[in-house]
């Protein structure tokens, strides 16, 4: 197994000067400049490198396992979840009253690269604690945020998210755990399923925030509330005390993120566990979906890292497995001497680089959205809303072709386990799936995003990519070559195909939301393919006049652009063909098409 | 997990409508009719489902393990492997002479996409022992098949191919296995890695088919020669008797396919293990090559059979599963109701019907390049010499997609091991690899198949598919309609792209082989998507004018046929499309290229 190494050149270059990150700076009371961010990154390369990246082969091996009603965590992960929280990874972007360095959430996102590529299933627990502040932030009141953020910000209790119930996964509506008033508090009582590190040794407490029905509540999702669920009660210090009444009653025997435990848990199953209502009353679902957005871009970033690491390994089993001749047949080749396997390598890295321009693009838009104001702040929101579909749905598929390219790369040794590129597609699996399948990211592009503003804010989006592209083509620049402009002129095509089907999608969406959905899938990837060539024109534009890119970086740069116009681009005319033509063969589907 | 249903009515459609199995009849003494191919068919379907389909999981899970240097197989797999043995199912092709049935492999082929749907592990012990009994039948002396062959043929014995070393694995130029004359026989020293069912205790003896290097021999793949060498030497009277000196080291920890013991088989630990020379002297790989087209086609197969059995389980899945509301929002909903899910649904069945057509097409040829003479022969070998990589290449990358939709469809349930859809996927991910990789299967098709005759075989399959599409074109029947009108033409102008790649990569070919290489993969792929294509509309055809068919059958085949021109075709469009711009972004491709 290689050994992973934090992309930091790759990284800087996305946030700089592919998502502009200084369009942060005018919100920001200290401005992050960039020796800062440098120091910030690379010590976040070294966790990942140094003490998460180490144990993620033997904690897939390990997995966790659950003892006498308590979950223990695989070798290693406790001192790592510390190392972690000391080196106050937690609280980069938490709130400056409670502890939390204020720090924009891109910054974080840069991070979490690493720690995700370093280790998914360990980078799971901070990243639902995280999840679980945010909720607790935005939405309870100020006991609650005192009585809990610091300690959580501090790495000292950890969080959870239990929303999914064995009859209500996509469908929230079914929710049926049950909350009781008692006093200030409610009594929760029902069975949670799929709740990621919903037990485990690593902290003092572990809070969890539960999804339950209360007594008069009005049925479907408008009467769901949000409820505090502390695995320990806390006493009058504020300290864990009284073991409440909960439990997690099993794990799942997973495909992959085999060290992360996915919990079955059990709330109250003596005189219910004591919860603490967040936000208001029947309002829980609304807190949720505030949350959806950074956590649906945190699932695409899982399939970023997931997948460079699955890169980086072949990558460096390429150059050091001999196979065959090379093409003078003089010697004994590295496989990376073999045209194909070039072509494999590209495949992946090209669609990487446009993968990660894409994630820091939707996290500064995401810190814009959050920080600014008024008709900014709109349209940052709008954009950003956009984009979460597109990050989650399309990069998570791509996580899938590059993860199982990474085992190709490796032929036969590819399949043995020990060898260790068969985890990352396992893990990887997963990521299409939770938070939200990317059936239902489609859906909500199409259905939610597009329908809301009758397609307002994606052709603005389209109309600033034409005019990037204009302006790309018309500029003068001595090193400037006729692939760029084709490349360009690629993409320009591309978008003539984006807007038409566009135009489809809005009209099916008007006459007909069942072939409209149907049509859904391939216009979100369509809309991946096409982001991802814009962004990588933009570095393909960025590198050439950049005066920091070594020229051997841009020619790799070039390379990649090059490769992802003539090579990936193409699969949006078979999105695209298929979103034309193709609706009357979705709209006659029914159980009997499959009857023989 | 639902049960396993041999697909009956889409097999023996396939074989007489597609296929044209009739197209034998002249070459046989006994012809099969109907009555009879049914009686096989249904009897492979009855062992499929209740016998070998059962252990498939539970294999899974318990695995096979190593003990005091014997393999032990997973329970119930030794009782299956009698079953199948005595239900005469190793013989059904094998030459009369020797006890076998003489029956057309194809029929072979169809019995066996049952038993591997059923159980990919199982599948793989019978499968090795055909292609051992072949390389026997068509290559040993008569002294040899003599003493093998029957008790081969019956099941007694299993058989096993040992070719791939340490450090010889796609080229086989690198085997170092070491072959010593030793009075008539030969001692064979070296280690083999990847053995298939290398060790088990199903069989009385293994005969194990090794390629190893004589002293004398050349350099390279000219100095390579094939031995038996029996686990248990024969004793006069041809029994089984000492043990060879031969063991399985140990086994591989893959992905999947865990009940299918992977060995590191050591040959002449002591003395050298007794070994005897099948065919010339240095002409091993030949012997191998002979029997490459079948196992590649078997290969393809086993894509289309593990994708089907995914398919059976989500369908089955979609409807028991209650998820959200219907499209009148009246009642609860099955997923099957969901537009996305029926999408999924149908680009895995659009692809099993294109994948089949292929698979029984590619039999039915391979048959008649044994059974033919002179130029009908010659052109039946260049046709199947065609179809082989597109069949391993092109049907096990849609074996990834068919199964990885599957787990899909289930939703956070397909993450979970015990819902068994997962194994599918991990089951299938060794397709691409075994066998001659995908890239290798595309360089055969690109630098070995077009090639050899200027891409005249090509050429000639494009013509015939040409005309039939014509014909279909000018046929005129009451309930033929616009929109299969529309789909032959769709096909029709996928020729045309298909026609102008083929160019592409012939004039590549002359000019830089390494150029060719690597388009070689979108050009395999290409070329699958237009055969499958084809032959959706053959079926559509036939279905058309068929007397057998139902009405919903008739139905159900036109969806297929729709969505697969309207939603699966049109990647041909990007695969043409990056061949044809696409060069120069190969070309310039390097290491240098991943270094920043």
């Amino acid at each position: 197994m290689s050994e992973y190494k934090y992309p930091f050149n790759d990284i800087m270059f996305s946030l700089q000067s592919i998502a502009n990150i200084d369009r942060l700076t005018p919100y920001l009371e200290e401005p992050v400049d960039q020796g800062l961010l440098e120091a910030i990154l690379s010590e976040a390369g070294k966790l990942s490198e140094q003490i998460i990246a180490p144990i993620n082969a033997s904690g897939d091996q390990e997995g966790a396992r659950i003892e006498e009603g308590e979950v223990q965590q695989a070798s290693g992960f406790k001192e790592a979840f510390h190392a972690y929280a000391e080196g106050g990874w937690l609280s980069l972007s938490g709130a400056p009253e409670f502890g939390g360095q204020g720090l924009p959430s891109v910054i974080a996102t840069a991070v979490n690269e690493g720690i995700q590529s370093a280790n998914l299933a360990f980078s799971l627990c901070p990243l639902l604690s995280l999840g679980a502040m945010e909720a607790i932030h935005l939405h309870a009141n100020d006991e609650l945020k005192a009585q809990y953020l610091p300690k959580m910000l501090s790495g000292e209790w950890a969080g959870t998210m239990n929303l999914t119930e064995p009859g209500a996964g996509s469908d929230l509506a079914a929710i049926a755990c049950k909350a009781t008033p008692d006093g200030d508090a409610f009594r929760i009582q029902g069975q949670k399923i799929y709740i990621t590190w919903g037990d485990h040794q690593m902290t003092d407490n572990i809070i969890h925030l539960v999804l339950a029905r209360l007594p008069d509540a009005p049925a479907g999702v408008k009467g769901i509330s949000l409820f505090i669920v502390p695995k320990f009660l806390l006493n009058d210090q504020g300290e864990s005390s009284d073991r409440n009444d909960l439990k997690a009653l099993s794990l799942e025997h997973k495909m992959g993120i085999h060290a992360s435990p996915t919990c079955v848990m059990s709330f109250g199953d003596q005189e219910g566990a004591v919860g603490y209502l967040v936000g208001q009353k029947n309002e829980g679902i609304k807190a949720m979906f505030t949350m959806m957005n950074n956590a649906r871009q945190g699932v695409g970033l899982q399939g970023l890292a997931v997948a460079e690491r699955a890169y980086q390994q072949a990558l460096d089993y390429s150059q050091e497995r001999k196979q065959g001749m090379n093409a003078e047949r003089t010697a004994s080749a590295a496989i990376i001497e073999h045209p194909d396997v070039l072509r494999m390598l590209m495949t992946m890295k090209s669609q990487l680089d446009a993968m990660r321009s894409l994630i820091y693009v939707a996290a500064v838009e995401s810190d814009v959205s959050h920080f600014s104001n008024g008709e900014e702040q709109r349209k940052a929101k709008a954009r950003t809303a956009l984009y979460t579909p597109i990050v989650k749905g399309w990069i998570t598929e791509q996580a899938q072709e590059i993860t199982s390219l990474a085992i190709q790369v490796h032929g036969g040794m590819g399949y043995i386990e020990e060898t260790g590129v068969a985890q990352f597609a396992r893990d990887a699996r997963i990521l299409p799936i939770y938070e939200g399948t990317n059936g239902i990211q489609a859906i909500d592009l199409i259905g939610r995003k597009l329908h809301v503003d009758q397609g307002a804010a994606m052709l603005s989006l389209l109309e600033d990519i034409e005019a990037e592209l204009n302006a790309w083509h018309n500029r003068s620049h001595p090193a400037k070559t006729e692939k760029m402009q084709a490349n360009i002129e690629a993409v320009q095509d591309s978008l003539t195909l984006a807007r038409d089907c566009t135009a489809v999608c809005l009209d099916s969406m008007k006459s007909n939301t069942t072939l409209a959905t149907a049509l859904a899938y391939d216009y979100m990837m369509l809309m991946g393919f096409l982001v991802g060539a814009w962004l990588q024109i933009k570095a393909e534009q960025e590198s050439l006049i950049s005066n920091t890119l070594s020229e051997s970086e841009k020619a790799s740069w070039s390379c990649s652009v090059a490769f992802y116009c003539d090579h990936i681009l193409p699969r949006a005319l078979g999105y695209a063909h298929a979103i034309k033509v193709g609706q009357a063969s979705v709209d006659q589907l029914s159980l009997k098409a499959f009857q023989r």
